[in-house]
């Protein structure tokens, strides 16, 4: 099976299109993990590893039942260093060891040769005798300014190793714009970047209507959203803008096929942080509570109900 | 001083315009290096580390003289999973403590809040605390697709801790045509990137007639690298694609402003594998030779001689 058709399954399994973000924050992190963690560290800065792979775990436990993958954004772990690194490859892990499938949020781009060490970082596996600190997950986020050779190495990933690639095709800030709406002859670069994502598709093989090769398109422009679902017919699109950047499931319908599948839909900030808002019960059961109703909030756009 | 200032500083205290690129290669690093690290940490992934921090730490001593900074490529230890990220802060560390100014080859981006995490982890100091394994280096490159949200954060490191960017205007390989030579009524996308580094560089400040954000313009497109540096007066090059990617010193002319400065000309591979064809001196020796070389010819065109 490719990604594609693995990921959908577990839509279909879980009856949930949500991909719950994992962008943690030390000063947002629940209280008690904190102390836990600064107790038994002391000032070792293994204490912060120690916090944000609590945290993320307990997450992921959280809403295991309610999301089919996770996508751990990696810039909030590189933030704080190696010890926000090596808590990166825990959460890969933990998510991993609970069947989830994890979509690595790096956005990396390099040219030819360089890409192809991004590749066995992120998808691939130089070093099999590691059995810790691994960075390898199921899919990764790329960014395509760089075009064609920048793509391949994660195409043959997608080949051998039954990867998935999501292209940022249209993002959901306030800037995408700025270059991505820009026209070239009658269609944007978003529209030329959904153009090579089809041929990238192509090349990496479809299966069941679906390439592995998926694109970001954001919540937070349902018309171009509308757009290019239809410019991507083999893609399998990751929203993002949803929740706490104000994108509302009716601005996301436009991402899912016929079959309600074609798409996740990721929510991070509302989901992680939804304890913030309940000091009334245990931080996972806000959290969980909160995938919940996102997942079924969903699942009914995605049914078209 | 900005960080343009330090580094055209730099360049004239060395008579040197090079960058040396370190992009390890595992199976390329000297025997010598791989059997004593293999000997000392037998079957622990450590060997990896130990191999890759050894190689580059001899680089960084063998070129100090010739070269002004180095830019090691993040991609070629994340290659190496948490192992190689351990070694990269590790040759950050190396070069620093050599007073060399540090350009991480990170291709970072992300949407605003994000790409705030990405520039602690870079630029920053989230960890004041922590003494090993930091990834701050002196100047990070960026990819611009996402437009100045995901920008400005690296504007404001710039401004407050004196740090630099470097933009991907045009990168040096074969596909980089496919988006960035777009035309868009006139301005090719390339052309719409400079126009958004020199209003960044701006915003960040302006000293002795440079900012400290700079631009990433391959030396493979002459013509281009030519017409981009007259579009960014205000922007420090930095010039890939001299060496083995088969630019020449011709070819990264046109980088230069009158006064010799306002770029640094890139070599990886040629400089810090030039022991591969020299199997009768010490490692190190073929790689000083090596940079010493490109050093001198790069600093004749640099003074238009």
């Amino acid at each position: 099976m490719n990604y594609a058709q693995r990921l959908h399954a577990a839509i279909r399994a879980k009856n949930s299109p949500l991909v719950v973000g994992l962008d943690p924050r030390l000063d947002r992190v629940p209280t008690e993990i904190r102390t836990a963690a600064r107790d038994a560290r002391g000032d070792d800065p293994a204490w912060i590893t120690d916090a944000l792979t609590t945290f993320c775990t307990g997450i992921i436990d959280a809403i295991e039942p309610f999301a089919p993958a996770v996508k751990p954004n990696i810039a909030f772990f590189e933030r704080y260093h190696l010890p926000g690194l090596v808590a990166y490859a825990n959460t890969v892990a933990a998510a991993r060891a609970r069947g989830l499938l994890v979509i690595g949020d790096v956005k990396r781009s390099d040219i030819g040769s360089t890409a192809e060490a991004y590749a066995e970082g992120h998808l691939g596996d130089a070093l099999p005798e590691l059995t810790d600190g691994r960075l390898t997950v199921d899919a990764v986020t790329l960014n395509p300014l760089l075009g064609t050779d920048s793509i391949r190495p994660f195409l043959d990933a997608c080949r051998t190793r039954g990867a998935g690639l999501y292209i940022l095709v249209r993002t959901s800030n306030p800037s995408a714009t700025e270059l991505q709406s820009l026209d070239t002859g009658g269609r944007t670069i978003s529209q030329r970047i959904a153009e090579l994502v089809e041929a990238w598709g192509a090349e990496a093989g479809i299966a069941d209507g679906y390439s592995p090769v998926g694109a970001v398109v954001g919540a937070t422009a349902p018309a171009e959203l509308r757009a290019l679902r239809s410019a991507l017919p083999h893609a399998s699109l990751l929203v993002p803008g949803y929740g706490a950047q104000g994108g509302t499931a009716d601005d996301v319908a436009p991402a899912f096929d016929d079959d309600g599948v074609g798409a996740v839909i990721n929510a991070s900030r509302s989901i992680c942080f939804a304890f913030e808002k309940r000091p009334d019960v245990p931080w996972r059961t806000a959290v969980a509570d909160a995938a919940r109703a996102a997942a079924e909030e969903l699942d009914r756009v995605r049914r078209g109900r």
